[in-house]
């Protein structure tokens, strides 16, 4: 059975703002100074499947610019278009109608396109285990993340201890306060939820078809009409008015024949800008500078110049941020509320800072 | 007898950096928004001479600059070109020959280039008290600006109590620390060191040949050459050897015959960033914005944007400033340290960011 990796790739995350724009969001960024985030995870599901059998689901504002940034890696008509954003249940759908009326079936490696891995090596071999064990059988597999720290950033997946790469998943959990996240790390057997997922097409359509029978039938006037006249037409007119929920709420937490392969890879979203020492060294007093900056008694501080000398005295734990037309300052512990600065932003209409 | 303004505007001021530079230090900076320091200066002094009678001291690296934003104000003439910066009695002695050359005699109202006054109506009556108190005796006067607060960050000047505006100076002070500054606060008879001096050309020459004669031997050097084809010359010459010392130490604190006029007129010298509201109002959060901002949760913060967009997230008591090609981040209590980034560029070579 072919394997097709399916890059979710439609997020307008506003946490790396002013660098992230509605245009040019994360997965766009080259953030590590090496090639944009998108490419490192086609190139990182490039070790299980063809270049050819790689998928994009991206939204029409982005999805220009991800067809020149991905030119060479992604057939252009691998890029899937999302009228608007539906959230990840009505994404992974899609995906998988396409395959399902291309192919017939085949299994489903389901990414995020923004998150960093360290060890591509061992990312490929738990991702192979993963296939291995959808394409055997009718489970729906994710992968979870060995924690390295109490996170209480991310979401959880209690596993059922058992002697074999995959495990049975007792259940979701919700991202924790830190005295539970405490008490997963002890516990062993409760892994982050990265929001990787493997399955056969037809298996999670089936769970469509049971669970969310409304956004399957929407999903069915979709395959009607691909690869017809009418594809765009449909599409435009079905996708808006499809239920917008999360695969985790709509599908994950209702099933019971999950499976869960644990890893530990060096995987990070890299969910804001104190995270950006995850992509650079930091220097001897714990600053992660990119570009152009100058640093006086200045300690655990994320410097970002797109241009102009960044000059910082006496600063600590800060993020300043330097783009073409905007610049952000904020202390590490409120990157959470850069938000609140777009939001602001939206409100005086200034769109061509979104 | 004619009364001269001398404008002290040599400072290469690196405090208000990364605005402030070699080629356009404070007093050419239009911090306020309304005018440059320096015509802001030359406006005050107007009230109390001649345009055509006021000098401008400035230095070779700044002169142009200098003729250039003072066109309209300060005849070409009258701006004095310092080959090198030689402190501040040097300075004054050489407005003083070039006074005592062309015109024999005349009161001097000396004044830094860079301060701000409120009150000007005030500022000019108590200069006017100080010219008549100098023309009318051999006496050095000095303006003293009543204390608001007790200020550790400049000079006191110690004056007899008398029934009259003009009092005899009983010491010179250095810049105290807290407890001294609010003893000298409540003691009633202590005002701050403005750096501003009215006397005779005649008398002040007369200072230097008794206190500072080698000082006074090469001021006769340049007097000599005043007004000839060989000027520039030995200006060039001589200039760079004289003795570098300031006019207080040199001359005021060790003269008897000083007397002070105390006045209070809103006068700051807007020293560093954390100053600028002196110049602008603070919102009601206490920030004080120049220019293009956003501020989110953000208070007691100075931002100054010469283009982009500055948006503080969670900010408290900071300076953020943007120039063309530079941004400076500090905590408020640590502008005074600007100039360690200065340095720093200075030992790196950045001459263009100088």
């Amino acid at each position: 059975m072919k394997t097709f990796g399916i890059i979710m790739a439609g997020g307008g995350g506003t946490r790396f703002w002013p660098l992230s724009r509605k245009r040019t969001p994360k997965q766009l960024l080259n953030l590590s100074g090496k090639e944009v985030m998108v490419n490192e995870t086609v190139d990182r599901i490039s070790t299980v499947c063809k270049n050819e059998d790689i998928y994009i689901v991206t939204n029409s504002l982005q999805a220009e610019k991800m067809q020149e940034v991905t030119e060479g890696r992604i057939l252009p008509k691998n890029i899937l278009r999302e009228p608007s954003a539906r959230n990840t249940a009505a994404c992974i759908g899609y995906a998988a109608i396409k395959i399902a009326k291309d192919y017939g079936d085949g299994v489903m490696v389901i990414t995020p396109s923004d998150a960093y891995v360290k060890d591509t090596k061992t990312f490929t071999k738990v991702l192979q285990t993963a296939i291995n064990a959808a394409a055997s059988s009718q489970n729906l597999i994710t992968v979870g993340i060995t924690p390295t720290f109490p996170a209480t950033g991310y979401g959880y997946i209690k596993y059922k201890e058992a002697d074999c790469e995959v495990k049975s998943v007792d259940c979701f959990v919700e991202k924790p306060n830190l005295e539970n996240a405490k008490k997963y790390l002890e516990s062993g057997n409760y892994v982050w939820n990265s929001g990787i997922f493997v399955w056969k097409a037809s298996v999670i359509l089936e769970k469509f078809k049971n669970l969310l029978p409304d956004i399957y039938s929407d999903l069915l006037k979709i395959e009607e009409a691909l690869n017809t006249v009418d594809e765009e037409k449909i599409l435009n007119a079905v996708y808006p008015q499809i239920r917008s929920i999360s695969i985790d709420y709509g599908v994950m937490e209702k099933s019971d024949n999950i499976l869960v392969v644990p890893g530990e890879f060096g995987w990070n979203d890299v969910g804001s800008w104190d995270m950006l020492g995850v992509l650079h060294e930091a220097d001897e007093n714990g600053n992660v500078c990119v570009g152009n900056s100058l640093n006086i008694d200045t300690k655990n501080t994320t410097v970002y110049s797109s241009g102009k000398l960044i000059a910082c005295v006496g600063v600590e734990d800060m993020v300043i941020v330097e783009t073409a037309d905007a610049i952000l300052v904020c202390p590490k512990n409120r990157v959470q509320d850069v938000k609140l600065a777009v939001e602001a932003l939206k409100e005086k209409g200034k769109e061509e800072l979104l």
